[in-house]
């Protein structure tokens, strides 16, 4: 901690839009993209939707001078698309997949392929731990009719507990990505209020950039106008986030988006604007070492995540709603097709029995309802194993937020009780025959 | 920290072979390991393989009064199995899902289906944060061409980086769980001298069990004795893992193993043993509190780190090569699917333009070679989609194992290189264009 009094630290955060042969302009823009990070030399640079390894390769080998340290993390059948850059030593990286990510069968969609998950990687940076993260979490098709909420709810919730768990010892937290989440919106909530991350946009001293620091805007080329509506001039979906801890304080002196353009050039760097902040770490006199965990929390906020939670477990019910529903469909029309192939072969096997008769039906008839049934099941029995995993994930992320909020509600009581934190009303004998149904 | 000079911690755990309606006397043993956990009243309960969620529940049902705080880990298409039943408060859960865990298509060998996972538990124990982690990786079927070991080793990779990321604010680390790996094996290895994990067995003061703590044993009347050759009297693949903090010494004052069958009753409690260990946590006199991380190490367990660190790449890199040589194979059997489709297409079509001339083969034929090629596509863009992701996977923790390799290699080294750590013999740009080659 010698030589920490005042460090600066400036970090680059964009989306590239990097899908090969499909994103317009993409190997242009990498060059863009690659010279601008070459000049810039930010300290710290996280990218995503960098789906081909062969373009995290060129930016490696562009960047090995001004950034000679980086990771790409390599997940799901596309890969994460996600990637680091640092001027400083990478000691330490960890990946974690999210446990839903959307439909495998909504190929136009890709998430399902693409793998989402949040990297970490493990900084020094002049004597102080550096925890960074870089995710992407699931896209956002169509805010009226968004199925895959209950996903993003539980990818923001994974992200959290992530986050909070592997960062108990570092000095500083810095998260950037593409959370495909509203400032205001649930998980976003869920997210900054649980590891009380900091939003850079909003904590900033000195701001240059877009309006209310959309990132997705009207006024970039590559975005279609009917994409944002009902919000015309665009949103806010990217961020880049901080913390300190009880050994540092991180203050955000200045920060900066993209605004479509790119002075000098005729395109922009992506369809997302790019984000860049710079932070200040000042080391803190050490009164006392310790945690920075949520017990300094004082109550209001505790009550205020309390609230966040009950809704996001509201928001997870519905998803099970939802993949039970679905279950129950595919094990049907599974059941429908093994009665189909079950009447059809006793239809063909009357006439063995009655030797002589006519065979009912002709043989191409025969084969292609056989095939038909045998495409039935197989499709069903694939997605009753895909929605069964689906169930048990939400069930996995519902348990879990249950047992916080009676973590948390205790700690708002003051004081720890005898029963079991997750049956607070009931006996636990009364209630946990039916434990599984009886919250909905 | 007032009242922890010394406290006294009762483990258990068992991998309790539960799967309702095959393994033999499930109830009845269910019934048994409930009475003896109310009876023994240990601190924390570590169960693996309750497949069934309304077992879990059972237990749950009669261990309320003795431990009221339990979580199940849920996960995969069956669930983790896994379980953690307390006598003190449950403050928080987390689940990592191992990235890679066997086939589905070897559904006689089920662990895909079981979504193997590590679950990590925080409890606080007289004002002590002990972070309580149970697993259970993947069986092995056969130790002379066991085709999983990559798997495994990659499943450990993942372990180790888990405890020591989640890890870093506890007091105290407790493991237990079914690591389906001999003592000396590479995995056991990686875990601990990555993490610093001690084994309860090796460090007890005191123990009463079988030999060699052995705990899949011949006496058991569940094993097979041809599943245990070449090691006639059993194998020791069952652990409670510890580990102290900077705040906290941990020692193993007694451990103790079930030898097979449970006095006055007919049955064992599982077809491994169970295993109790009693763990005394000393508070240390606070002369510095920091972290306990691996830069304390000394330079021979460093070296002895970075083999064993070489020796896992080598198993991943076999992996790697198993899963291009599966892909390459699904992928050449696709295209051979769809070509016969064309053929049979194009001789089908042939009568079409020369009018009148005779079908070239029978229609029943025709319907059926269609639906064989439409079985083969099907089937083969699965597999490739699945060889796909174990790629990924193994290519992930390859790349984390090299970094790691590196970061190693310049502690012992004892100064940091200016070159970039994933390159140490070569210059970046020579290296960068072939890095995913290159290595092998």
């Amino acid at each position: 901690m010698a030589n920490t009094d005042c460090v600066s630290v400036r970090v680059f955060s964009l989306n590239c839009w990097g899908i090969r042969y499909l994103s317009k302009h993409c190997s242009q823009r990498y060059q863009m993209i690659g010279e601008m990070l070459c000049k810039e030399q930010h300290d710290i640079v996280l990218l995503q939707e960098v789906w081909s390894e062969k373009d995290f390769i060129c930016l490696k080998v562009k960047l090995a001078s001004t950034h000679p340290y980086s990771h790409y993390f390599k997940s799901g059948v596309i890969g994460s698309g996600l990637a680091i850059f640092s001027k400083h030593r990478i000691q330490d990286t960890f990946l974690y997949r999210y446990s839903l990510n959307g439909y495998p069968y909504m190929a136009h969609h890709g998430d399902w392929f693409a793998g989402k998950a949040v990297g970490m990687a493990i900084l020094n940076l002049a004597g102080l731990t550096v925890n960074v993260y870089v995710t992407h979490l699931h896209a956002e098709y169509s805010r009226e009719t968004d199925s895959y909420l209950p996903h993003r709810v539980v990818q923001a919730w994974e992200l959290q507990q992530f986050i909070r768990h592997t960062s108990t010892g570092a000095d500083v937290v810095i998260m950037g990505g593409d959370l495909n989440m509203h400032p205001q919106d649930l998980g976003c909530r869920l997210l900054m209020s649980y590891t009380g991350l900091r939003d850079c946009y909003t904590e900033t001293a000195k701001f240059d950039g877009c309006e209310n620091g959309i990132t997705l805007i009207a006024d970039n080329l590559f975005v279609g106008k009917n994409e944002l509506i009902p919000f015309e001039k665009g949103i806010r979906i990217d961020y880049i986030l901080f913390k300190g801890s009880s050994k540092t304080n991180v203050y955000c002196d200045f920060m900066s988006t993209t605004k479509g353009s790119v002075p000098g050039h005729p395109l922009p760097y992506s369809d997302h604007e790019a984000l860049t902040a710079e932070l200040r770490l000042e080391s803190k006199i050490p009164a006392q070492t310790g945690s920075d965990k949520t017990q300094d929390t004082p109550t209001e906020k505790l009550a205020e995540l309390v609230d966040t939670l009950t809704e996001a477990r509201t928001e997870v019910k519905v998803g099970l709603h939802c993949a039970e529903r679905m279950r129950y469909t595919a094990a049907r029309t599974g059941v429908m097709g093994l009665a189909l192939l079950f009447l059809e072969l006793a239809i063909a096997a009357v006439p063995c029995f009655t030797l002589g008769a006519e065979q009912p039906f002709p043989r191409i008839s025969f084969y292609l309802l056989a095939a038909l049934c045998f495409v039935i099941l197989l499709t069903t029995s694939l997605l009753y194993i895909f929605y069964t995993m689906e169930l048990k994930s939400l069930q996995g992320a519902e348990d879990q937020m249950r047992l916080s909020v009676g973590s948390l509600q205790e700690k708002l009581r003051g004081f720890p009780v005898a029963q079991p934190h997750n049956a607070p009303q009931r006996s636990p004998v009364e209630k946990l025959p039916s434990a599984l149904d009886a919250e909905e």
